[in-house]
């Protein structure tokens, strides 16, 4: 269990909302700041529906109302970063705005309170130019829902110190979300790489006619995907190696994973690609609309959750 | 469930057992066949421990050795294949090798019973040549370990019918599988070439020094491999459109998308990139041994399978 904190929560959508609920749970104050009309009601209502899940794993305890008490609701940016110990910042991904926001909350934040920048496309080092203390902005990036999934990526920019990134890493840490260290920062950082470099494969599949938009989809839901739940893909190839595993897979099957990747395809999103892919996305859908998959998925990601995936 | 069947299992390695327990818990008679040396003991060997994750997931009922008492075993492919309704062929991925035993096959197999072939790296019109009945022939290539994954690539040559491709797919889906139908075929079908693009990224990052390799497999066991074993990534992205779906994906991160796509590294496995990588899942794996390791993977993937995963 983490010290009681104050945390400010800058830029309060559906990121901060999310991060809102997992603060509350974990006894911290939280300190929200949002500039949009009607901000701070859609949050209450998203920290309540974020909050039940966070019953059902178990990682809340208690009401929403009784943790909805400790929320507090500032206009101001400044005003939420005062006295606060952590921000975790989340507003909307544009550079001007986002070193905006960096000033106004520097100018009442306590110079040893670290601030954790949700951005998934800017640089830190971008992000520190025109600080007052840049040694303690560090990226700590979360995938959606950020409440749920235990993934958040933790990138230093070139005056970041090391002592921030530590902070950083024992932060959510303590928080149960399991972060890891990108040593260098790098467009996309490490997961939406990963994801990039996967989806313009199947794009290109797709494209190609070699197989629909849902049967690739498939290949993910009813293969790959279940074993990447439990093993990351270096992991899966050293097992793949049989008893010798990674160095008897790369001596085995290396020319072999070479020829693919030199096979692989080019995919762009031009208008013939984007049209194939939205149509596929609907014989794929059914007509079921984005409310009632993204309530099934969050409902089918909380009973995923609630397994033990520990190999 | 479906008609009790005659199937010929050729080439009883880890695959071979995997299919053959499988079968057997659908209820069908199994007639395997394999060369090497105590191939028959380590088959029902292997049996034995697939029929307990079988039974674990309910897909087999009763006892291991009734169903045993179904499986015959013939030292000659022709013998195993004599009356049998389909052939799942499973040998050493050597295009000469899959064909001499083809030729063999066909010489007592009832010219409409269907051949599947469990190749991942054969193109099935290259196996065609040279057959008797060509248009029977479809590879149905799944993913390890077979009995518990439900992915099964279902994939004709220029010579297959489409009554065969669509007899494959009912076949696997009768066995509760979740065919993808391969409409062109290609090196690596679906899956691989999925796999191997992410795993191309993977191994430039951790060549780079990005990540470690253990804290870029955790990406995806914390982060997206999670989503994955829920949704493709074409859904995914359909609902990271919000209201809009995969149209205003395209529209508002369409452009992120290929810039980053642009951004992805080439990697090759020259030796100091073996090394890294090796190393790496050395640390990772923190001394634990390959079948410890196996062990324990399996036994969370039976967790997980117990989960429904419908969204």
């Amino acid at each position: 269990m983490q010290q009681p904190m104050r945390i400010a929560v800058i830029g309060a959508g559906t990121i901060g909302a999310s991060w809102t609920a997992l603060f509350l749970a974990a006894g911290h104050e939280v300190a929200a700041s949002d500039t949009a009309t009607g901000a701070e009601a859609r949050l209450r209502e998203q920290v309540r529906a974020n909050w039940d899940d966070l019953v059902a794993l178990e990682i809340a305890q208690g009401s929403a109302d009784n943790a909805l008490a400790r929320l507090s609701f500032h206009e101001d940016a400044a005003e939420a970063a005062r006295a606060a110990d952590i921000v975790q910042e989340n507003t909307p991904e544009r550079i001007d705005l986002k070193r905006d926001i960096l000033a106004r909350i520097e100018s009442t934040l306590p110079p040893e309170a670290l601030i954790l920048s949700s951005t998934s496309g800017i640089m830190p080092s971008d992000l520190q130019r025109g600080m007052t203390h840049p040694e303690r902005l560090v990226i700590g990036h979360p995938f959606n829902p950020p409440h749920l999934i235990p993934l958040v990526e933790v990138v230093g920019g070139s005056r970041t110190s090391s002592a921030a990134i530590e902070a950083a890493m024992r932060f959510y840490t303590g928080l149960g979300k399991q972060p890891i260290r990108v040593d260098r920062e790098i467009t996309g950082h490490v997961a939406n790489r990963l994801q990039a470099a996967l989806w313009r494969e199947a794009v290109y599949l797709a494209a190609e006619g070699v197989a629909s938009v849902g049967d690739i989809d498939r290949a993910m839901t009813a293969g790959i995907g279940i074993r990447w739940a439990l093993m990351g893909p270096h992991l899966t190839f050293h097992l793949g190696g049989g008893a010798g595993g990674m160095a008897a897979f790369m001596e085995n099957l290396g020319p072999a994973v070479e020829s693919w990747w030199e096979d692989l395809g080019e995919a762009s999103l031009d208008q013939p690609t984007r049209r194939a892919i939205i149509e596929g996305v609907e014989d794929e859908t059914e007509g079921r609309c984005i409310d009632d998959l993204t309530r099934a998925r969050n409902a089918a990601l909380l009973r995923l959750l609630a397994v033990d995936r520990t190999v």
